[in-house]
């Protein structure tokens, strides 16, 4: 067995980074797939593949966790941060799949702005780890954090837009069922990675 | 800078009764609101500014909580009971919130009852956090944290009740969909005063 | 008051023991209402026993945890068994009283399937909870764990098909409504299992 030359407490860092890879891929993913929507759509697979990688990222974390007697930042931020991250995937890909479940056969403009908010979001969330692993600048991370607040409350509007709409004249039920839960599914998305920016803020105030 | 000559301790107690007001403060509102329905209502600003600042004191704890070396009481009961407390508030916002979004025009006397229900956890919860400030009877505090789980039995019993009348005969679904979310996410706010009274439990038997 | 022989740490795999058996309990009589639903069944009033006493043994563990100074592995992993534990009785006795406030006047094969899916995952927690208590082998342990998960994805496919059926076609929206959330939530307690089956396996980890 080979000796690592990387400190083991980078690791983590390394991992994080990953994880927020899989997010922006998800994001990006399922925004190709509101833009042009399709039964047939390879992205369907593409997100299940990162669902997967996803889940084998986290788990690497929290056994990494266990393992561990000195970790970069406290237990319960590395653990939250792990399964927030995961979560953001998870809810991506569940969505996508409940779609096909549904029989939905098109997409809508808002589902388009909701996707590109999160997309927006993951992006930042991932600058933003990529910062706290190189621990060079915490006012460029600050600002990361900020806009992903900012961006969770356009996302919050936009679903308030999408519902207000949803819900006018007489729809039919059944469409009110399914829209109502793949919008407010892609907005908690958001609200995920606005969860993540606040263990982030958190760890830097600690690190103070 | 002055020095503070409130010890840094108390701060954490002062903290949780102004968030406990506003935990009040939006009960209050809400129950006006579902008593005299209308889309005019300032009640609505009203809940829009009390969330506002509700999280402006949330972000005030969490902030004191990583920056302090020495806490009242365990770090993750801080934590859990400021997380608690903003939920509370921000479930009532949000049901009014979307209660507009639905284009609701009027109001029931189930919501009235659930409301009134909550507004009374809200009161009892803003006593326990006075007394736990004071410290002086434990036995008052256990009192009302007994009174709280009364009081979520109560709204769980009025939300079989609503729920029970809704389904009955041949609702409009879209009725169905909009009032089922309503109903629940109030008696959710019902069940988070009921965690907060387990946390303050919790509390007072660690320092035995 | 008689001096206990049982070793105080001992006392919390019993308990878990215990709320294992509930949770066994709590999945057979489900089991048997959605085999043979009728409104007048007694597993209504089983069910609320069990949830009555798995209640009582939540507290049990809490308040046993906040008593004790020493405990036979983290303080985190028993409360977050203790409440994954109790939130499996908690779904599966909701449910059942849903169905009865939703007017349900018929049970599905669906349903059946995800209850005996639910079910036999209940069993493998128990296995897994003795094996936890007795510490012979950590082999056996990992094995109902990695069943535990294997059931998941089982109950993840099932609900899967469930609700494409209940979508196909021109479906009853309000059939949907109830028979979405029916399903859900009896797969959401099959998560719980798997989250109970995550916390073993970290347990263990950390025991190295």
């Amino acid at each position: 067995m080979a000796i690592s030359l990387i400190p083991k407490e980078e690791k983590f860092f390394e991992l994080f980074e990953a994880q927020a890879r899989h997010n922006v891929a998800a994001a990006q993913a399922f925004k190709d797939l509101a833009r042009n929507w399709s039964v047939e759509s390879p992205d369907f697979d593409k997100l299940r593949d990162i669902e997967h990688e996803a889940d084998i990222t986290t788990h690497e974390i929290i056994d990494k966790l266990n393992r561990s007697f000195i970790t970069p930042f406290d237990r319960e931020d590395i653990h939250e941060l792990a399964s927030e991250m995961d979560d953001v995937v998870d809810l991506i890909q569940s969505v996508s799949s409940r779609m096909k479940l549904y029989h939905v056969d098109h997409s809508t403009e808002d589902l388009v702005a909701l996707a590109d908010i999160l997309w927006q979001s993951t992006e930042n969330v991932l600058k933003a780890t990529i910062e706290l692993k190189n621990q060079k600048s915490n006012r460029r991370l600050l600002d990361y954090c900020i806009e992903i607040n900012r961006l969770e409350n356009a996302g919050d509007q936009q679903l308030g837009i999408a519902l207000s709409k949803l819900f006018s004249g007489k729809p039919d039920p059944l469409e009110v069922i399914k829209w109502k839960e793949i919008y407010e599914s892609i907005e908690t998305a958001s609200v995920k990675c606005e969860d993540i920016a606040n263990t982030i803020e958190g760890i830097l105030v600690k690190q103070g």
